[in-house]
């Protein structure tokens, strides 16, 4: 199918990557890229050749780029345009833009997108919310994109965002789960030394606790396990923020969402501790976010 | 390997059935149990009978039960025996122990048994603490019992045990993470009866959350994505305890495991709702944990 990408980040380089190797034509565009290595991607001057080229628009922008971007082309876009927002935009804002779009006949899909900078080689999960009908029309994109049987229609516009907001806020209070685990391990005073590289990796065979979190701690603890050169400053984006918005809007509470938010300001705070540089070093490992080294 | 078993709950069948299939020869034992329909389990009358047939026996009992079952076996116990208390014991109790066989000449192991009743098919995650020398005399029952590279010797008496109880403090709060996520998606007013066994099967393929539990959530929301007829009743055993006990001796604060006894409790005195409904019905897939019935 060829198609347009808007945004080359991480995550966008990514999906162009598994875009191509299905031999999609993809009509790239980022402000910020004046080059690209990937085969079947074609780089445009701007997002008016763009445009011309294509009426299935995929945008990988961060959330506050999302309005702009979509001002920009519009007015350009042929009719029965689709635009697919693979960010992590939320939900609200989503189902906004879809009902403006759509009295332009413009049709606009959600797709929550996870698996990190990881998803490149193994596939992304892809959550999907809109019109149906337009879901069905890209399906073979969402199937090159995606881990094997890795992508699915939710709902009305806004459910796939919805959803992966909800995602990430069990992500949030799982990272946090095995961090405190681990800080144990490695700090009481009854049992020194324990090996962290071992024992997750022990845990990953036929644990109860088994999961891709814990195999990236494992692959972070293979190369260190001390931690002694990063801060423990976790960052976050607006995801966990979000749901816990909408635990209070719903009177549905998630306590542990709640719990690591707090522990996550207190890491930007104070700098944290072995907990919370084991958080930063999997947000680094998964999602790419940046880390603050020490000297 | 000839080797004794003493107790045949659920998890001890399952350790009997998966060191029979790799032809060891088990002399069991369990005052509740007369008839045993496993190859190569042969039924002992009692406890002295037991002894007399092997120097080596994995005891797999309540740890209310540990201290009574080694008083009784201990004066009948060939010199250099060795026992292994697979169970979930303090690691506390079982230094003591160890010390005090250590006294007769006896071979004290401690072997955290992670995987639950599943374990009988894909193997289990044992943590191994005790003599490293001794460890290794029974390696070939460790293999038997184990997931592929499912066991491993960590440290001295106690270490298997105690990296065991963090490993559930651990569990604790992920069963709360997901419980608490899928709650919102169920009971949300936005998104009305969104399915979650395609949500929790295609958080399964990619996504940064997929687990083993949440594949046990996913067999739940298969059969009942309902749960009317149970109640949200979480009942518990004490490692989770245990392990708070643990971090406020060492100051090594885990909030999230705090938070998920908290709600265990508040789930038993108010009946819970639908998030500690998922977990009583996960502690049953994975652990055999009676659930009750609502009508």
């Amino acid at each position: 199918m060829d198609l347009g990408l808007i945004g080359l980040g991480k995550m966008g380089q990514a999906i162009a990557y598994r875009l191509s190797k299905d031999n999609h034509k993809i009509f790239a565009y980022d402000p910020n890229v004046n080059k690209v290595n990937i085969k079947n991607v074609k780089l445009e001057k701007n997002i008016v050749e763009l445009t011309k080229k294509t009426k299935i628009i995929w945008l990988m922008l961060p959330a506050s780029k999302v309005d702009l971007v979509i001002n920009n082309i519009s007015p350009h876009l042929q009719k029965d345009s689709i635009l697919i927002d693979g960010g992590n935009s939320n939900f609200q804002e989503t189902i906004k833009r879809y009902n403006n779009l759509k009295s332009k006949n413009i049709n606009y899909l959600d797709c929550g997108t996870s698996g990190g900078i990881q998803g490149e080689k193994i596939g992304f999960c892809l959550m999907l919310g809109g019109d149906k009908n337009i879901y069905l029309k890209i399906e073979s994109i969402l199937k090159s994109i995606a881990a094997p049987n890795g992508y699915a229609y939710i709902g009305p516009s806004g459910a796939g965002h919805y959803i992966k907001m909800i995602h990430n806020g069990i992500e949030y209070s799982l990272l946090q789960a095995y961090a405190e685990g681990f800080n144990l391990l490695k700090n009481n005073d009854r049992y020194k030394n324990l090996d962290l590289e071992k024992i997750s990796n022990l845990w990953m065979h036929g644990s109860i606790i088994r999961s891709w979190i814990l195999e990236l701690a494992h692959n972070i603890f293979q190369k260190d396990q001390e931690l002694l050169n990063i801060s423990g400053n976790i960052g976050e984006n607006l995801t966990g923020r979000w749901t816990l918005q909408e635990t209070k809007e719903q009177k549905i509470p998630m306590n542990l969402l709640e719990q690591s938010l707090k522990i996550r300001k207190w890491s930007r705070e104070s700098g944290g501790n072995f907990a919370t540089k084991i958080i930063a070093k999997l947000r680094n490992k998964f999602g790419g976010h940046p880390i603050k080294k020490i000297d």
